[in-house]
C-alpha cells in the first residue's frame, strides 16, 4: 500500500500514481479543502463530476467539534461525510501556530485556545497522531511547527529542531497504533525552516530520512515572496527522496502550481478556490475576474469559455453577476465547481505535457496569456 | 395550448395534465418557489432530479433586479435560469400588498416603495402583465389586491372590486400584447375576498366568468385559522370552472396540500420547505423535526428512512446536524433537496392515489403518523 510509481518524467517534473486504501491518486494532483468535512458549497457528487481524487480536511476543526470520537463512533470519516475516495487529514500544527492561539508551546506539545469557545486544549504529537487515527483518514501529517515566512533565523531553527524530535515521536506514535488498525494509514512528515537554505536542506535531509510514504514541504506560501518560494523548493529538491510523493502544503494558485510541479512537486491544496468561488471570483485562461463587475450585466458568455464544467455550460457571467448581486447560494456553489474544476483540470493537463515531454510548452503557453495577480484578494 | 385533461376523480379530488409551451404538468403539482429566479441553494438538475415540472418566480424581485428589460434581452427567463420545463410568474401584487411598502393607491395602480432602497415605483394591471411577458414564463398573473385574513369585510369588498376591474384590464392587456409574441402565456385571475363567504363566491363567480386558462385562489394563509382556510375552499368550489386548474397560492404544508387537493385543488407553491431546509428543518412521515436537536448528534439514520432522495440515500442525521452547527452551505442544499422531495413525491401519491380511487384511504393513513405543526416556525 502507498506505492507511488513514477510514469513521466521532464526534467524535474512528475507524473505518477499512489496507490491508498482507497483508490489510486494521479498526481501532479490539487486536493480540495474540507475544512469541517466538506468541500464548501460541494456534494461529493459534485466533486466526482469534476475527477476530485483526494480532498483534504482539517484535524484542528475537527477534534473541537463534533470531535474525533464522534467521528470514529460514526464509522470513520468516509462513511459519516459520504466520500468513498482518499482523504489526507493535516495533524492541526497549521492552524493552532497561525490562528495565534497557542498559549503555551514546551517540548512535550502545545496549549492552544480554542477558536470556538476560548476553552484550553493541550496537544502533544502522539496525540495529533490518536486523532488522526480516529479520524481515519488515508494519509495523515506529523505534527509541526509551523513558523511564519518572516520569523528570524535563530527562531526558524528552534523550530525545525523541535519539529524533527515531533515527527520522531509521530513515526512511533503511528507504528504502534498502526498494529491494531485494518485499513492502513500513510504518515507524512513535514518540512519547515522559513526561507533559510541551510535550515530548509537540514529539515529535507531530516525527513528524507524517516523513510516514510511521502513527504511534505510546510511553512510556505505563509509571508515569504513567490520567488522566495520557488527558490526554497529548488534548493530542497536534490534532497528530497525520489520516489515518494512530495506534498506542498497550502498551495494555491494556478501560477504556483505549474511553478511547484516544474520544481517536482505532486501533491497540493488550497481554500482558493473555493473561496474565491464564495466570494464572487472566479478563473480563466487570463486571469481571475470579480463576476460583480458591471461589464458582465449582460454578458451571455459562460464564465470560462473553453471549460466543459456544469457551471460553463449552462449559465451565463450575465445570470452569474446576478445570483451574486442577491447573495444566492447557487451563485457560490456554480463559481465554486468551477473554480476547482479549473485547478484540477490544470493539473490534469500538466499530467499529459509532463506524459508527453512537452510541459515546459504547455506552462509557457499558460503564461502567454494568464495574467497573474499577487495577492489573495477575491 | 393550456389545455387541461381531468385523468382522474374522486369526489372532489381530481388529477390531470396541463399543457404548457414548455412541456406538459401533472396534477396535482407543487412548484417550488425561486423567488429571485433561483429556487434557493438547487441547480435545475438538482430539481429535475427530484421531479420538479414547474417553477415559480416574482415579479416583484426580478422587476426591480436585474429589471425585466435584462431578463428579455438575455433571451427570456427559462435561457437566462437554464430551466427548460413551465415557469409561473405571479403579478408583484402580494408583496407590494403584504410587505407593506404601499405609499398610494388608486384606481388606476399602487405605488410602492422598493424593498432595495425605498425608491418610489408605480404599478397598473398593464404594466404589470407587461413586464411578466417581458419575464416570459409559461402561466402569468392578474394583478390583484391581497388583502390580510383579518380585514374588515367593507375593505374586502372594496379590495375585491377593485381586483375585479383590474383583472378586467390585466385580460384587455394580456390579449394585446399576446398578438406579437411567439410563444403564448396563459393568465390566471386571482380570487380574493377574505374569510367572507359572500365576496369569495362572488369573486369565484366574477373570475371563472372571465374564461381564462386557469384561476387561483389568493389570500388564503394569510393570517386566517387553518378551518377558515379549508371552509373557503369548500364553498367556492361549486363555483370554480370544471376543466381548468385551480392554484391555491402560498400553499404549503404536507396537511395544507391533502386538505386542498381532496377540496379540488390542482396547484401549489410555497416557500416553506426550503425556507425550512436552509433553516435545518426536515419533513418526515411523523411530521416536522429540527436537524440541530441533540438527539441527532450519533443517529446514523437519514433524515427520513422511507425517502429515496439524494440526501437520504446518502447522509446521516449525525452528518447534517454536523453541517447546520457549523453553518454549512451544504447542510442547507441537502435539506432543501430533501424537503422539497418530500412535497412533490407527496403530489405524485395523491395524483396515483386518486386515479385508484383511494385518496381519502391515502390522506386517513398520512394523518395517522403525520405530527401537524400550527405554526411556520422552523
Amino acid at each position: 500500500m502507498f506505492d507511488f510509481i513514477i510514469k513521466g518524467k521532464e526534467s524535474r517534473a512528475r507524473t505518477g500514481i499512489l496507490k491508498t486504501p482507497h483508490g489510486e491518486i494521479q498526481t501532479p494532483v490539487f486536493m480540495p479543502v474540507g475544512t469541517k468535512g466538506t468541500v464548501k458549497a460541494m456534494t461529493p457528487e459534485n466533486l466526482t463530476s469534476i475527477n476530485t481524487e483526494i480532498i483534504l480536511a482539517n484535524t484542528y476543526h475537527l477534534m473541537l467539534r463534533p470531535g474525533e470520537k464522534l467521528i470514529k463512533k460514526m464509522g470513520g470519516i468516509h462513511k459519516w461525510i459520504n466520500w468513498d475516495k482518499p482523504i489526507l487529514t493535516d495533524s492541526g500544527g497549521f492552524q493552532i501556530f497561525s490562528l495565534k492561539d497557542i498559549t503555551k508551546l514546551t517540548e512535550e506539545g502545545a496549549e492552544f485556545k480554542s477558536y470556538l469557545d476560548g476553552s484550553k486544549h493541550f496537544i502533544t504529537p502522539e496525540k495529533a497522531i490518536k486523532i488522526q487515527t480516529d479520524i481515519g483518514a488515508d494519509i495523515i501529517m506529523a505534527f509541526d511547527e509551523c513558523t511564519h515566512g518572516n520569523s528570524s533565523k535563530s527562531y526558524a531553527k528552534e523550530a525545525i529542531e523541535r519539529t524533527h524530535r515531533w515527527a520522531l515521536r509521530c513515526k512511533k506514535e503511528h507504528q504502534e497504533l498502526a498494529k491494531t488498525r485494518k485499513k492502513p494509514q500513510a504518515l507524512f512528515p513535514i518540512i519547515q525552516g522559513v526561507i533559510y537554505d541551510d535550515l530548509r536542506i537540514e529539515s529535507a535531509k531530516f525527513m528524507s530520512d524517516l523513510n516514510l510514504p511521502g513527504i511534505a514541504i510546510g511553512g510556505l506560501s505563509v509571508g515569504e515572496s513567490k520567488e522566495q518560494m520557488y527558490h526554497t523548493l529548488e534548493i530542497i529538491n536534490p534532497y528530497l527522496p525520489e520516489n515518494k510523493p512530495r506534498y506542498l502544503m497550502g498551495v494555491g494558485t494556478p501560477e504556483d502550481l505549474l511553478e511547484a510541479i516544474d520544481r517536482g512537486i505532486d501533491m497540493f491544496d488550497c481554500v482558493l478556490p473555493t473561496r474565491l468561488g464564495r466570494h464572487g471570483s472566479f478563473f480563466d485562461s487570463t486571469g481571475r475576474h470579480a463576476i460583480t463587475n458591471k461589464k458582465f450585466a449582460r454578458d451571455a458568455n459562460p464564465p470560462d469559455g473553453k471549460c466543459t464544467c456544469y457551471t460553463c455550460k449552462n449559465f451565463s457571467r450575465s445570470y452569474l453577476r446576478h445570483l451574486f448581486t442577491e447573495n444566492e447560494i447557487l451563485g457560490m456553489h456554480l463559481l465554486t465547481l468551477h473554480n476547482l474544476h479549473f485547478l484540477i483540470n490544470l493539473t490534469q493537463e500538466t499530467r499529459k505535457h509532463i506524459s508527453k515531454g512537452i510541459f515546459r510548452k504547455f506552462k509557457k503557453d499558460f503564461f502567454k496569456h494568464y495574467k497573474i495577480k499577487n495577492d489573495k484578494s477575491v
